[in-house]
């Protein structure tokens, strides 16, 4: 049992209530375990697995997981149609989007253990007296303390009445399932807890609620969003899933080991020590965290292969055919550095093929060629082909 | 046209617009007029005649007036389950209660002129895409404020979520019966204005909105309302009525004509000015008025009979066989008097017999036995046959 509730409480943020779970967990039936999915965006990053790593982790344990797509405000879209992004799906697009998540995710989930649901089932048959009987079980004055409801509020922006029945249905769902367990990140709390009340109007046990960390992305502030550019999606091919991974800092190695990686905690400790000790090169401990990541999403294979290349151009040094050598001065910039080498064949062309995305450091896609990298040795790459290898030269010296 | 404007205005609180309607009225067609009452009291009583009045007006111009009864949510009751007054009502109470709305209503309206709808038909129907659909049509903070809403969120008192949808389907109410006009209390113009502005969201010409006021119940200060007792019910029996609206100061007199009667703003001039010079004794003018209603509710034989016995017992001073007459003391109570007369067995029995509504000060009910009347000459009634005439003596006198 003890086992059980460390095992899930591996790298989660907040159980509410650990009792409750003991309690459930205690009943030795397989537990019900909700997590809802948007249809409307089925290609996965690394982000959306920390929940999926978990929804596994109840699988291990036997327990019964229902990955929830919320297909029925997905197929309405926005109703005030202010939304241009939220635009209706038909059925057609929902069962599409529906096949290409199940791809993704049973690259992590067990197939035989996870039911996949659509909340149209019961939502789009509860019908007016049910949708009014679902906005009696709460008060505006309670919606309106969700953090953006109130933030809203208070800047006078517009919140649509319809928006306050989202964390209902959300909340519905739980009651139409019986769910034990709904998780989600920490961004979803008050919605969870809304389907945990809604239970307990409807006369069901409460379920427990978890929420998991929203994943840092790799540049280590915000979070991993396709918005923000920072992520690995997980159909994205295996080199660059890999070179991405190495990109990250030491300390988000760590935290996507916990996140992500299926090593024990005890593991990740000594982990820890050995990197913090020098034992262990970061540099090796990221290329194993990158192999199982690429192993998962790719296969073994591929995962040795996007090693190896990486290796080959970075770490041993053995250098692409095209692959030249230069000792930058200071204060080059990028650009300056990609015309002496000739990588692009005029300043404009550089500049079209960094807007494009063609243009890296290291792993990493950079646009402002007007940049001055500060490492003291990197690889910048123009295209698919042409790469250069930067020493940047102390102060005083010259090419 | 002018006349059209002028008849319909008369009484009324507030139009909304006046250039509207008259564009309306120009296009020469019979106009939708729309007017929602809730079946779950379909005891009428003269408040609720002023708009129906209003409606009558409407049918004389040969408009189609639509008697729209509220009965979806009524089937509903109180979806929070919080208020024990709003039990959901069977479909065979709607019915019910509908038949005696009609009963009551006829008296007023025209029956052939008059369609009886249901808004369950519509609203049973929207689903719970349509119920999404309909609450995307408003603000959270729009709706806050109303007046009530505004008031309760400010005080924390709870409200349901549900409540905000009320408005909306009432104003959908409009829009399924492309409603030209709505009327009600002013009390309904945030629910009226919402049917406007839900109109031009689902792409028809906004229907006019006409208030009329709130009645003043027999003491001429709060609503007329059962809840306050201070109200004259349609259906009571003709010498009741007749005796209540006698009861009413000059002022509410004048007011109940322009609500309630028949007579042109013309005439009501003219009746104030006579009465004003002296020509008309108020009492008479009085008389007048309960006679007209009492033959609209009871016929013209039962409004004469009650005249009759109204002007026996008050005015003609031919007391019934069982009428004394007695001079009060200062500062002697209803309860003194009543004991003095032997009026009731015991301060117990008086007592109780007012709690049961039996003790009558002329024609009006009384609870409290500790008042002394300020009147110099009064009937108490015990009952329904004990009667007294008190004539209070001036100070110093004794009886």
């Amino acid at each position: 049992m003890d086992e059980q509730i460390e095992f899930i409480s591996r790298g989660i943020e907040e159980i509410i209530s650990a009792g409750e779970l003991n309690a459930k967990l205690r009943e030795n039936r397989p537990l019900v375990v909700k997590v809802g999915f948007d249809p409307t965006a089925p290609d996965l990053h690394l982000g959306h697995t920390v929940v999926l790593q978990k929804m596994r982790h109840f699988q291990q344990l036997g327990h019964s997981v229902t990955f929830l797509i919320g297909d029925f405000t997905a197929m309405i879209g926005d109703p005030s149609g202010k939304s241009e992004t939220r635009k209706p799906l038909t059925r057609e697009e929902v069962m599409r989007n529906a096949e290409t998540y199940k791809e993704q995710v049973f690259k992590i989930l067990d197939p035989e253990k996870t039911n996949v649901g659509f909340n149209s089932h019961w939502l789009s048959t509860l019908g007016s007296t049910g949708m009014l009987k679902l906005a009696a079980q709460f008060t505006v004055a309670r919606m309106l303390e969700r953090d953006d409801f109130e933030k809203r509020y208070r800047e006078n922006r517009p919140i649509g009445i319809h928006e306050f029945m989202y964390p209902l249905m959300q909340g519905y769902d739980s009651v139409a399932l019986k769910a034990d367990v709904e998780m989600g990140g920490t961004d979803q709390k008050f919605n969870l807890l809304v389907g945990r009340e809604l239970q307990r109007s409807y006369g069901q046990k409460p379920q427990v609620v978890i929420t998991v960390p929203i994943l840092e992305g790799l540049n280590g502030q915000q979070k991993m969003s396709k918005t923000l550019g920072n992520y690995i999606g997980i159909t994205e091919p295996a080199p660059d899933m890999f070179g991405k991974l190495m990109s990250v800092t030491d300390d988000l190695m760590f935290r996507y080991y916990l996140l992500l990686s299926d090593l024990t905690l005890t593991e990740i400790e000594n982990l820890k020590r050995s990197v913090a000790d020098g034992t262990v090169h970061p540099m090796d401990a990221k290329k194993n965290l990158a192999s199982e990541l690429v192993t998962r999403y790719h296969g073994a294979v591929a995962a040795k292969e996007s090693r190896e290349g990486f290796e080959r151009i970075f770490s041993r040094k053995e250098n692409p055919e095209d692959m030249v050598e230069y000792a930058s001065c200071e204060n080059q910039t990028v650009l300056d550095i990609i015309l002496a080498l000739n990588l692009a064949p005029s300043r404009n062309e550089a500049r079209r093929t960094a807007e494009q995305g063609g243009v890296y450091i290291n792993s990493e896609k950079i646009t402002d060629l007007s940049i001055i990298p500060s490492s003291a040795e990197y690889v910048i790459r123009v295209g698919k082909r042409k790469f250069a290898k930067i020493k940047a030269l102390p102060a005083g010296e010259s090419n």
